[in-house]
């Protein structure tokens, strides 16, 4: 584990508008490592909207190379590592100008990453036994996937520049028929 | 991974009065596993109090043996496992009859444990790598650990069966140094 221990919590604005990385500090001592995780006075302070979660996930990547995605969720999430390393990819999915924007980057536990609603969500594994935790401001059901936006993990128009071939990746069939991006609808801004 | 993939949501209650075990669903495919670790509206259907995160933590422990506790904090906490496994111990220190109530129980990423605000919580890793997670509903500072109760891994009367004894397990020297239940001050009921 080479994690940057010594890191200051700051928040990063992307190419992608509302899509915010973070640094997080990371504890380290004879036992391993603590982290907050998610600190929601202190990611406020730092300009995070007031995130107020109300469901917690965990996926297990027992492969290096396993890829999930392109999924954009009429929620948002706040997204981490608890232990391995992935290649995260995000493409706006969202109505309006920065449709299709795209922005790719390799987290390790000592970061975290804030994806607004309706942007496209993915990642591939960079190490075995990848343990992958985001927290969400809406229940899931599988009734909500209708409101789902999907994208083509190889649509050539994003041209995500996967650290494994998707041939040789582990995916699900699900995320093998997503459309590509000329065939995908737009997710409309949340009526209010 | 030896997980048992078909339970489905339930909650257990335990000797100690507002501990609660909770069994996950978790959801096995070619690529590993997906778990909805909180959620809130089906657990609050089950009896969990209408619990409001304001912060994550994760700490990732290396060894098997790592043991951290045995600590009753100001707030409640929703622990888990993301990989790995853990022995857990829990004691209540709660002013009030049940003052010294114990429970103790292994844990997989397929279970989860609500802690209420002032019973001591305490864990021993059994896997290397063991990353575990919780959800806290107060923010945590440095000053606020002034409102902890500190109860002693070792304790004679608590008499908590550690798989790996305590002088082979990696421990941190603050958590060397709690007292005995006898001079442990119990946390009193919140002020409203
Ligand atoms: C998202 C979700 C899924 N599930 C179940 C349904 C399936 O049995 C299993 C896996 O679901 P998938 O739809 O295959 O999810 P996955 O491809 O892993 O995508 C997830 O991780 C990547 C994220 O982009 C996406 O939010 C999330 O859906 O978990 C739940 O029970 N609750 C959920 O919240
Ligand atoms: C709890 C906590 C700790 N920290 C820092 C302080 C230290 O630099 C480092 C580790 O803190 P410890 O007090 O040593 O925590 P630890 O012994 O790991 O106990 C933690 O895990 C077991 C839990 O019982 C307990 O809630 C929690 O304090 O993390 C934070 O920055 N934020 C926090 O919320």
């Amino acid at each position: 584990m080479t994690l940057e221990f010594s890191k200051p919590l700051a928040a990063h604005q992307t190419p992608i508008p509302g899509v915010v990385l973070y640094d997080l500090p990371v504890h380290g001592d004879n036992r391993g490592w603590f982290k907050e995780n998610w600190q929601r006075e202190k990611m406020v302070a730092l300009g995070l909207p007031d995130f107020r979660p109300v469901q917690n996930n965990i996926s297990f990547n027992e492969k290096a190379g396993t890829t999930r995605g392109i999924h954009a969720e009429p929620w948002d999430k706040f997204i981490s590592v608890a232990t391995g390393r992935i290649f995260g990819a995000w493409v706006d999915l969202r109505e309006g100008p920065s449709f299709g924007a795209v922005f790719t980057a390799e987290l390790d536990p000592s970061q975290a990453i804030f994806i607004p609603r309706g942007v496209g969500n993915a990642f591939q594994t960079l190490e075995d036994n990848t343990a992958y935790t985001y927290l969400v401001n809406d229940h899931w059901s599988a009734d909500a996937q209708s409101q789902y936006t999907f994208l083509n993990l190889a649509d050539e128009t994003a041209a995500i520049a996967w650290p494994v071939p998707l041939d040789q990746a582990e995916l699900s069939d699900k995320d093998k028929a997503h459309p590509r991006l000329a065939d995908v609808a737009p997710m409309p801004a949340k009526k209010i």
